[in-house]
């Protein structure tokens, strides 16, 4: 039986170790957040996005981040992302808002369909609108009919592993209940709480943190987005618990969340990982 | 007599209800506060800007606000812009910087004289530029020369009726002394303190809560303004007694500002708003 | 014998007094704390990057900042350092990730040798670059076999001294050890943690901060940089012991950053400033 659970203080401590450098393509919304979230997770991160310079950096980087939140950085994307495959440097791809404009949609199907991406992480909504299935976005967050419960669960599960298998990549679901699947393997992760939706940028920084995570763990890939998972999950039950106890609100949860990261330790992460094997 | 003081709860609790989808073309320096500010306040954020998506986001939105901080978005501000019109969704304006450069003003002129505006709000001196008076704007903020005052007042309201009847929208006028005037009405509200100058994106933030407020209050406008610098000012009095309690500074005053927005019941802000009618 | 020390009370003080405008021309990773920090030290940030407007700013400024974290705005850079100079302006220039790719370095070039820059402040693999030295850049950091340590400290400044004389910028290198040098005068500042270096921008910040002392101080600027970097380094002090009495994270360590530079005294920084002449 696969020990995921076990594994994941693992792939934390090579991050630690390894401090990999992460370049990150992303929104200007939250880049401030990703950058101080990979520092957190252990990681360096460079935030480089000019075309002309995107691809010397990424041959440096152990791993590239793709972050669709803001459009403008496209052509950046598609070159940097080539650059990453001659490199072999892992792609973690976050189709922001897929499915909410036709502009989007566009993007999403062009990278899929042109580069070799390591993992895809977005929301159910998201996710379901690169599948080619009825979505229910609303701007950049799920909508409430797409919503991932034990009841359709299996179905979006089998969802995840026929995108894996048309992708080639992991593909990592986050929600009340996480989905990572590829094409051998699927688990579902049950860590965070509802208050990571009243921040911004919870999503971006768990895609930051991917880039952390494959980043140090070349030879582990679907353990480090299991872990990257729980650590952002096991963060976000810290920060409420915090949040709760001074009746504080969501920027305080925000810095708190970040922080939780930064004193994560391999030993809490194993404890308080909540996973299932499907 | 119009009773504002009393029907500002009902226009904070009309946010939480309904969730408002708000849309904003916003700068890159307080994106990140403007976003988390709408989440506290109960609405739902959407930052996207680009020429070609703008208006399909806008379409499902129940606001647009508009931030000329940086100004390379003006026309994905001018297309959405149109966009609401014809969806009938409000538009927020904040003339960040009107009167500092040709170009802003020139970009001011176009918005106001092409588009239709719900709601402008800016600080004195932003206002008294696009009323053409002569203003002592000093960067983004407003100059001594200006401030709003017991003394200056009736002649300040008097110019905001006049720039409201010409434009159409609510004048919204922040400050010391904040100003709210539409051609029929007119109010003083006195909440807040200085140390609201001392972060950036005090005044941005209101305009994207702004966002919120009267995207989930149509049939309210000018009470939905009031609630929401009522929300504001009262935020703004709870951060500085947090930092004086804990001898902090400005970084944790703006943290302490958005979680007492996130934190704000109706009862407390019907009783804290402080206002009187003109 | 120059007693920096003593003096830097005083050049913190300016700042308070005169709250010089900044204008900050500046990359989308760090912009927001940039504005704040600039707030906290007592000046008054505008951020406006666009050609059309930069000069107008640029003249009622009273210190521009140029940081090329995100290399986009770099014809504005070009039109504004040629205001400052017939403006009497002070420039401050920040080379970020100088010698991690090709753009960057030949942006640096042209920029310092088409323009007076007043100040230069990097990380020791940035100034390397610049001189012309074999660097071990990482991404925006510093490499490992860069780092000055006490044993090639006076090579270090000899740099230092020759990129000033070539230069005419006072040139300061941030790190566990601080290098400030001019064709004149050296001197090392040896306040700060390594924590600094765990959250994004802190180098940025520095250089923002720099501006307002500047800025404030046009014939003392020499006395104005090591007073920047004085109050940065305590800061940062003040900010760890914060973290480690409450047992939180890099988030945490930043807003107290900002934090201590808001409530920094002029004693405060004559009594902490660990500072060497050489």
């Amino acid at each position: 039986m696969l020990n995921w659970k076990q594994e994941a203080g693992q792939r934390l401590a090579a991050v630690r170790q390894t401090q990999p450098l992460v370049q990150a393509i992303t929104n200007f919304v939250t880049v401030n957040d990703c950058a101080n979230i990979i520092l957190a997770a252990g990681g360096t991160p460079t935030m480089a996005s000019h075309p002309q310079e995107v691809c010397e950096i990424c041959a440096i980087s152990q791993a590239l981040v793709l972050n669709l939140g803001t459009v403008d950085d496209f052509e950046a994307m598609l070159l940097a992302a080539e650059q990453a495959e001659r490199c072999h440097v892992p792609v973690i791809f976050d189709p922001v808002g897929a499915g909410s404009s036709k502009l989007r949609s566009e993007y999403c199907a062009r990278l899929i369909d042109t580069r070799q991406l390591s993992v895809i992480r977005g929301n159910i909504s998201e996710i379901k609108s690169l599948a080619h299935e009825a979505a229910d976005t609303r701007g950049v967050d799920a909508g409430a009919k797409d919503l991932v419960t034990e009841q359709n669960l299996s179905q979006t599960i089998e969802m995840a592993r026929r995108l894996s298998a048309k992708t080639g990549a992991i593909i990592a679901i986050s929600g009340a209940l996480d989905v990572i699947a590829d094409a051998a393997h699927a688990v579902v992760v049950k860590n965070g709480c509802p208050e990571m939706a009243r921040i911004t940028g919870s999503g971006c920084m768990l895609t930051a943190m991917l880039g952390a995570f494959c980043g140090a763990n070349p030879n582990h890939q679907f353990a480090a987005v299991v872990a990257a998972f729980g650590t952002m999950g096991i963060a976000g039950e810290c920060a409420l618990a915090r949040i709760l106890e001074r009746r504080e609100g969501n920027a305080s949860f925000r810095t708190h969340l970040i922080d939780a990261v930064y004193t994560m330790t391999p030993e809490q992460l194993n404890e308080g990982l909540r996973i299932e094997n499907f």
